[in-house]
């Protein structure tokens, strides 16, 4: 089995060798821009780690990698112009560095290209490789746009909320190692596990996100805490808060996220006083846990050697660490 | 063979039942919307004209013919973002009704959705039929950024703008009978061919939509005369116009366009005299012929009895004359 750092090495070097230099450049460029960013590859890396874990040489994989990290990539230029994010991984968005008009058409040029790439790959059933990528792209979509819902709803409860982030993070994970899986072959019950061994996981990612925005330690996390607090976003903890919180204590909170905060920092840390006196965090690090537990328990479902599942273990493992 | 008005009935009754009837209504009602806007229905007809040429059961091209509305209808959704036009087929446009995050995304469903839709034919060779579609998708975006560039370039040549109104507009034209042809196993030499006829069609087309903006008779046409003028367009009228005036004429022309203008009908009615005074509609018509004359070239070559190619070469004269 191959490990993350000899994969994300590989997803590497395919990247680089895509050839987007064509005309016209104000399309092409912000597209290799956008992809020498960098970031984990997470999600082409677990297409390769399913296709090696049911045994399938992983080249055979590489373009269903690729294709997935090209979406994922094209999911980030468009959301970046709805949320008007300026800065992605510490460089300008395409919408920012170019413009918006640029933001959209290269956007909708790599969504084209990862079906292209997606095709590339050698397969008998690439119908069912392109059904399996065009649903979770769908709800990408509808997550996305459950999300930009919320932004204007009070009363978002833990279900929806869950329920979006499922759609908007999650599937992305799942169909990453159900195509490396359906390339290898795997059978109908080892597809079904594996997918909610990665949606599963993705969840937690995503509390686990929530959970560091407001506790983490701003340096490892590579962000400002409390950025999700300075822009009342509807996460887990804000949710889950209003519905702990006493009658006194949820009006208090009501007003800090109403009003316009004069003092950023003061409305973060008053914020935070009432996470810390409701113990929202408790309940954030438990719903994690119950979502990896529930990930991992698929995976024990897996019909191959355990030695060979030791890799998603360690790599599901080892991302939770590093980001708390 | 069957007419235009039996293939357009026939998509319009599938396209109504299209389900796009799914949770969040944001994101489908929007292209519910954008696909009951009507219009010619030109791109999925040809794909049916095609089929029925090449002898194949038009049903079973149904679903390359919707795939090819519903991208066309999402790169409207898209355009009208980046050109911010309000009012499409008379109706608000999707990013005004709803909002522009609304129009991105659904806009970015309706491709996902596209190609799901394309999937859904029956056919012992998939891939092509994507290359070909994800071929021409490309391109249209392509030619959308080309385009956008033009915006801002006073020294566009002819050269220059054909090759934008062929990647922008005429390759769909071109693709969907492709994908036709395909279905039916046609043989390369044909899907050349009817390619070529769609490409061709698709710039004179292109020409005349230019020549109508300025000398049509704006009730027919179904728009205002001069919008083109209004915006300082780039098109061949105006592209040729620059080339064929003397010093002063020219000079008169670049002030009409940088200046902003005070009264809009005096200056479309200037612009108006100096294409009248250079000649340029006779220009455009000439170059107009010419494509359709390529066109029809192309379809003369394709091997299959002349009286079922009396179809597509009425319906090419009959849009013709029907814009005029």
């Amino acid at each position: 089995m191959k490990s993350y750092k000899e994969l994300y090495s590989l997803v590497e070097q395919k990247i680089q060798q895509l050839n987007f230099d064509k005309h016209p450049k104000e399309l092409f460029e912000p597209i290799s821009y956008m992809l020498s960013l960098g970031g984990k590859r997470l999600r082409p890396v677990l297409v390769l780690m399913a296709a090696d874990l049911f045994g399938e040489d992983i080249e055979n994989a590489v373009s269903a990698a690729l294709a997935v990290e090209v979406f994922h990539n094209f999911t980030l230029v468009h959301d970046d112009i709805m949320d008007r994010s300026d800065i992605r991984r510490g460089k300008p968005t395409v919408h920012k560095k170019w413009d918006q008009t640029v933001a959209i058409l290269a956007g909708d040029l790599m969504m084209i290209k990862a079906t292209d790439i997606l095709c590339e790959t050698k397969t008998s059933d690439l119908k069912n490789l392109i059904s399996i990528f065009n649903k979770a792209a769908a709800e990408v979509c509808e997550g996305q746009q459950i999300d930009m819902n919320y932004e204007k709803r009070n009363d978002v409860s833990v279900g929806e909320y869950l329920e979006m982030i499922t759609l908007k993070t999650a599937v992305l994970l799942g169909c990453s190692l159900n195509l490396g899986a359906a390339i290898a072959k795997a059978n109908a019950s080892d597809m079904k596990n594996i997918y909610e061994f990665g949606k599963n996981i993705g969840v937690a990612f995503q509390i686990q996100d929530d959970i560091l925005d407001s506790f983490g330690e701003g340096e490892k996390v590579g962000k400002k805490i409390g950025g999700d607090i300075a822009t009342n976003k509807k996460t887990l903890l804000l949710i889950r808060a209003f519905e702990l919180a006493d009658a006194s204590t949820k009006n208090d909170l009501q007003k800090l996220i109403e009003e316009d905060a004069k003092n950023v920092d003061e409305k973060i840390n008053a914020v935070l006083k009432i996470y810390e006196k409701v113990n929202v965090r408790k309940e954030a690090e438990l719903l994690k846990e119950k979502y990896l537990a529930t990930a991992f328990s698929h995976l024990d479902k897996i019909s191959v050697d355990d030695s060979r599942k030791e890799i998603l273990r360690n790599t599901a493992n080892e991302l939770m660490q590093r980001m708390s």
